[in-house]
């Protein structure tokens, strides 16, 4: 693991680090937040998962997170958005696919396949560096994300139940598989068959039988691609089942990270409460 | 007033907006966040001065300022640190010069005395303007600054102790006329006789009897400017006068937003209580 940069922040140490992945076939770039508490114990490790067009960056920049981390005594991992690199099929000008939008899926289709496996890299490849680098206790893990990375939570909690003990977003994107501004890249990680896209949809996950406990999501009525997001698609696939959603509006708040870091605290005490 | 952009964020209003100034020939840019309690009654104001490079942007994305104004019920405004412009003379090449460099002087000097009259805007034009459109109590005004704009905030207080009720500073440059990135700016804007670069000192301006208090200095240990920023001379200055001045040496911290953000909270509420 390659150290990119270290800052003293909040007593605890911001870096960003890069490793080969393997999962994805290419060098990943990630950043962590570890308080100083983890000089004497191992800290449990919360996800971010970051929307379209981000990288590593706009959270440990904009998001607010290390004052609440360093408080609660929680690692804080924010992994990038897709795989990049020379050789990683891309569409440049496309913000919706590729290079920013991995939408956290392992790919099926080629050449995606090489290399978009973000599922894998989230939830298998990385985690294991963590918990090898750092002064991590991965039994407690619990997963956030933003936009197209509260997607990535949702369904990365509802796939693997086990791993997480609490999920929560900010504007998540509920139903890929709806919206316009997914189903493009859907179409070209996993095919044209839409029945492929269901593993990576948390309504579908949800309508398939798939269970995840507990779930925060905050949601701003000011944001301007709420007519994608679907905030209430959720709340109606989590009806009648056993899932405890608590699914807020939030009056005047928009996409931003603005809207992020005014609830970023809140989100890290409610999973901090829950890992212990 | 043009108003750039609003985001509601912990609750009140992170505004970006744009006015033609007068002391500074150009239209200025700047950054106020407005706490939701200004619905109620006029809030006080505290300045954020940034340092070199910087626009109104960095540290409204990376100061972590807006909880702790929310909490504390006040105003954080936060100009740009030049005049900006076609017309406005520069040395593009120079980040210590120029765009991004007005040190907050009142340039004495041709052709830099039509634009950089940052002291004149950030102590009389801007404040003004603030009081006239945002529910501000202007006789409650404190200011802060980071690196040169701690320089700024340091030599306005004193220059202008009846108009701040406190003073705090990042890591600022203590003694410009001292230090080698620092000395090129004041000839150009002030001229080549060092006399008349005592006005915007720190420590020339205690040495020659100005006087403010409190004041709050934090500087990291692990700063790669700490030569040119010199801590130690502020506190000499400081000796047996009546200027309560708190220095504290920050180990392990750099001069980054990862360092102002872990102490911005302390700042704010430090100035708040001095704000009533």
């Amino acid at each position: 693991m390659k150290t990119i940069s270290t800052n003293l922040s909040h007593g605890g140490v911001q870096g960003v680090y890069q490793e080969a992945s393997s999962a994805c076939n290419c060098d990943m770039t990630f950043a962590v937040f570890v308080p100083d508490q983890a000089k004497e114990a191992p800290l449990p490790v919360l996800w971010y998962l970051s929307g379209l067009t981000c990288t590593h960056a706009n959270v440990m920049e904009k998001g607010e997170y290390r004052a609440a981390a360093a408080e609660n005594g929680v690692i804080i991992v924010c992994p990038d958005t897709s795989p990049r690199g020379d050789d990683v099929a891309d569409e440049p000008d496309n913000w919706q696919f590729g290079s920013g939008a991995g939408f956290y899926v392992d790919a099926t289709q080629e050449p995606y396949n090489k290399h978009y496996n973000m599922h894998s890299y989230v939830t298998q490849e990385l985690p294991e560096l963590i918990g090898r680098e750092f002064n991590a206790d991965m039994s407690r893990q619990s997963i956030m994300g933003h936009s197209m990375g509260g997607h990535g939570a949702l369904t990365i909690a509802l796939k693997n139940p086990d791993k997480y003990k609490s999920c929560s977003a900010f504007a998540p994107i509920c139903e890929p598989s709806a919206a316009d501004w997914s189903k493009g890249a859907l179409s070209k990680y996993l095919g044209e068959d839409e029945g492929g896209w269901r593993a990576y949809d948390a309504c579908a996950l949800i309508q398939d039988g798939h269970r995840f406990s507990p779930i925060l999501c905050d949601q701003g009525e000011a944001d301007g691609f709420l007519d994608g997001l679907r905030p209430q698609a959720l709340v109606d696939a989590c009806k009648e089942t056993v899932i405890d959603l608590n699914s807020r509006m939030q009056p005047g708040y928009d996409h931003s990270y603005y809207f992020i870091s005014s609830f970023m605290s809140e989100h890290i005490a409610w999973h901090a409460s829950r890992l212990g």
